[in-house]
């Protein structure tokens, strides 16, 4: 693996959770794998008031909990190269001018800022980055951008705008860590290093897709985001368009940033929005211990918000024309399971004599859990004097080929964001056609005549998801459990 | 499943080898499933000296050495209804007159008779039912020829017309077992039961084929016989050219036997024939303890005769011009293994950038051992920056999947000729087209110019077998070894 360049790696909000949880394992990961530079350094800038020395005992305690394995020699060697700015507010000019300093005093001229802050921050932080003149280096200067990016098409436009004020687009990187889930490039891999696949990957050997993201957890006292945000801003404008562009985009002439873009792009441009009529959605009630989506922490007893959506989606395009895309996630689900299910047509024609149905096939990429690929096609069964069918299935499990495990998607990403390859985020124009592709449904949404439709949580979901796909004759596929 | 109609199954040969190994062993498991109805008979007629109650002996004997879990009680319903006629002669009319009694005594009108006999005594035994009235009968009559048929294309034009002189088409039954084992059922299942194999199943998609069986065993005290045979006519006239056929064949209309049995035909018509260029033909030499070709009983010792053949075949038609078919067969090789393994092409453009060559798609179907299906493609290596690539493999396994055994082939084609299914029988103008195939290098093999490439007993075959697949940039497939 290489070695990513020399750096210093700036990350705001370095007290709180998603530091704790993702970026500093992340980062230790790197460093027992050599691919982080021996002389990148971290500085955390955060609104705690704490010495680098306390920083340094979070963070320790932080990779106690989420690293395993940890290694007091490894911790050892990281822990002198991680420094604190004690900073006042996230757009503070004066705390960046310290920032700035500091990073010089580190003879650091190479820089990747991260914003691992709520949202809300990012214009500011930008605008001291400008104004504290950190937004050029006689090194490389990037700027990571957590999500979400918007709060819907308008700001989304604007955080655009502002941030492309002070920085070219290629310093940009836009976080959906989807992306960089090993089962999502499999996904390419699969589809682009194969013969086999590509030709039958079209409205002429696929009936429909499923995708389907459940989430036994309930908000987990996020509510009050939760309620600002609901369901389709949560993981549909981002994740799960994101997969589905993965799986309908044209083949790129070559994996960099602009063809793998740009072919997304001509995705979410051949779909048609989401309008209302096109999504269920749901709210989840109590069940036993599980409280209902009203009575959780931070959330209006009378909300309406959501926190499932199934939805059908077309990609009016050569390649999809005519093929709907089912896509559902929510929270408070039966189990945890995100998967991508292409359901192909039936056989033009079958010589055999059948006494039950045939089954048609079907092509299961799953991300969790046990990430890997099954295919379902029908052999014969044995014996038997007519020719009988079973479907059946056979499968291919990560864990089980390589004997490394995957990485997180948040170490790619980190790497990603220092050797500077840009693929795995999102550029302006792509986030802009996410966000309006569903702008349609969440501007209804957003509305007061919204109602969702109520499931118990634990459950599968609202019935009315259901229906929406039994209009067409179609059922959800029950998730792959795996082995 | 259903139960066969009542009928006489007489089997000439009965005290020999076959019957005890298969037609016993078959019809003991078809009774246990009641497939065998009830009220059927089984009739033995053989040259040797013996009573019924002797030749029930000798059959309880052998189900007891070739059928697991044998169960007396389940012999003890079956014994009664086998009796014998012991004859001077596999030709002679007054013993085929005295069958004649037999059969009307036991009230049985269904008559199928099965030449478990030397093919030299195939045209007699036709003759004597002829002359003895028996291929005629107020129910029906079947004739179930055993394999070889025929010794050459101008031999099995012979037996053809004589049989033909006193059976129709439909009455003849030609046996070759391979056809009615699951596995090469199954190929037939996948191919024309689901919609994601035929798209990609022709010249446009597959490079090249490879067909391998392989045995380690010797010619195992049949040294005369296969001084006579050789590789070509033991098992690549029939087997080999067979399950090519299921593998090349196009789409039947119906799976009923004439409407497949007119695609195989299809397939030998379009194949070119063999010549002796195209042919790499070996006989192995000792090794170790296991002896030489020619110095097992019964051969001579300066045989030239091939033990093994890798041959080059070409099926000049619209979905396989330009895809060669590479098949292998040999005695005395390192492993007991039969697959059919489908090259892909190489993807037409690989966006990634690799840093080792790209291994192309296959898709093996394995017969032997561990019966299955196994998809090799490429995946995504974890992690890296860079895009890397590994072939990893997705398995299917009969045993696994279902959880009955797969019946032996000779339990299914004893079962077809008792249900009057000829569809895994070969035909006529089948049967004369296989032989047309292979006539040109018979001819010279036959001939004394002829001389074979000497490989070692328990190796993988003469080294001019991998020339023959280097010359055009393959290698053979290592036999999968399944689980």
């Amino acid at each position: 693996m290489e070695q990513a360049p020399r750096c210093a790696f700036v990350i705001y909000g370095m007290t709180g959770d998603l530091s704790a949880r993702k970026l500093m394992p992340a980062l230790y990961e790197q460093h027992l794998k050599k691919t982080l530079n021996p002389e990148s350094v971290i500085v955390g800038y955060a609104r705690s008031d704490m010495s680098s020395e306390a920083l340094r005992g979070k963070m320790k305690d932080a990779l106690k909990e989420y690293v395993d394995d940890f290694d007091e020699k490894v911790w050892d060697e990281l822990a002198p190269r991680i420094s604190y700015i004690d900073a006042t507010a996230y757009d503070s000019v004066k705390d960046h001018k310290k920032l700035k300093k500091h990073l010089e005093s580190l003879d650091q001229e190479n820089r990747v800022f991260y914003t691992a802050t709520p949202p809300a921050s990012y214009e500011g932080i930008v605008q001291a980055l400008a104004d504290s003149g950190l937004n050029t280096s006689d090194g490389f200067v990037r700027l990571v951008i957590e999500k979400p990016f918007g709060n819907d098409l308008e700001s989304a436009k604007a955080l655009n705008d502002h941030v492309l004020k002070y920085f070219e687009e290629d310093q940009i990187y836009r976080i959906d860590h989807y992306l960089a889930k090993e089962t999502a490039q499999n996904l390419s891999a699969l589809r682009f290093a194969n013969t086999i696949f590509e030709p039958i990957w079209s409205n002429r050997y696929i009936d429909h897709v499923q995708v389907t993201m459940m989430e036994p957890i309930g908000v987990e006292g996020r509510g009050s985001f939760y309620e600002a945000a609901g369901v389709i801003r949560d993981v549909f404008q981002n994740h799960l368009l994101q997969l589905l562009a993965l799986v309908a985009m044209e083949p790129p002439a070559r994996w960099d940033a602009r063809s793998v873009r740009d072919e997304k792009v001509k995705v979410f441009n051949a779909m048609a929005c989401l309008e209302p009529k096109d999504a269920v959605m749901g709210q989840y009630t109590n069940n036993g211990n599980m409280a209902a989506y009203r009575n959780e922490d931070g959330v209006d007893p009378e909300s309406n918000q959501a926190t499932y959506a199934a939805v059908e989606l077309h990609v009016h395009n050569w390649r999809w024309e005519g093929v709907p895309f089912y896509v559902r996630s929510g929270k408070r689900l039966e189990s945890k399971a995100s998967e991508i299910v292409l359901h192909f047509k039936k056989p033009p024609h079958i010589p055999f004599q059948l006494e039950s149905p045939l089954r048609s096939d079907r092509l299961v990429l799953r991300l969790v859990p046990d990430e890997g690929i099954s295919l379902r096609f029908n052999a014969k069964e044995p014996g038997g004097q007519t020719f009988g069918l079973e479907r059946v299935g056979m499968k291919f499990f990560y864990d089980k080929e390589f004997n490394r495990p995957n990485p997180d998607a948040y170490e790619t990403l980190l790497l990603d964001a220092m050797t500077g390859d840009p693929t795995l985020f999102m550029r302006a124009d792509e986030v802009e056609a996410q966000w309006r592709v569903v702008q349609p449904l969440l501007e209804y949404w957003d509305s007061g005549t919204r109602k969702p439709a109520f499931y118990k949580a634990g459950s599968s979901g609202p019935e009315e998801a259901n229906l929406l796909l039994a209009s067409n004759g179609y059922i959800w596929h029950a998730p792959d459990n795996g082995k």
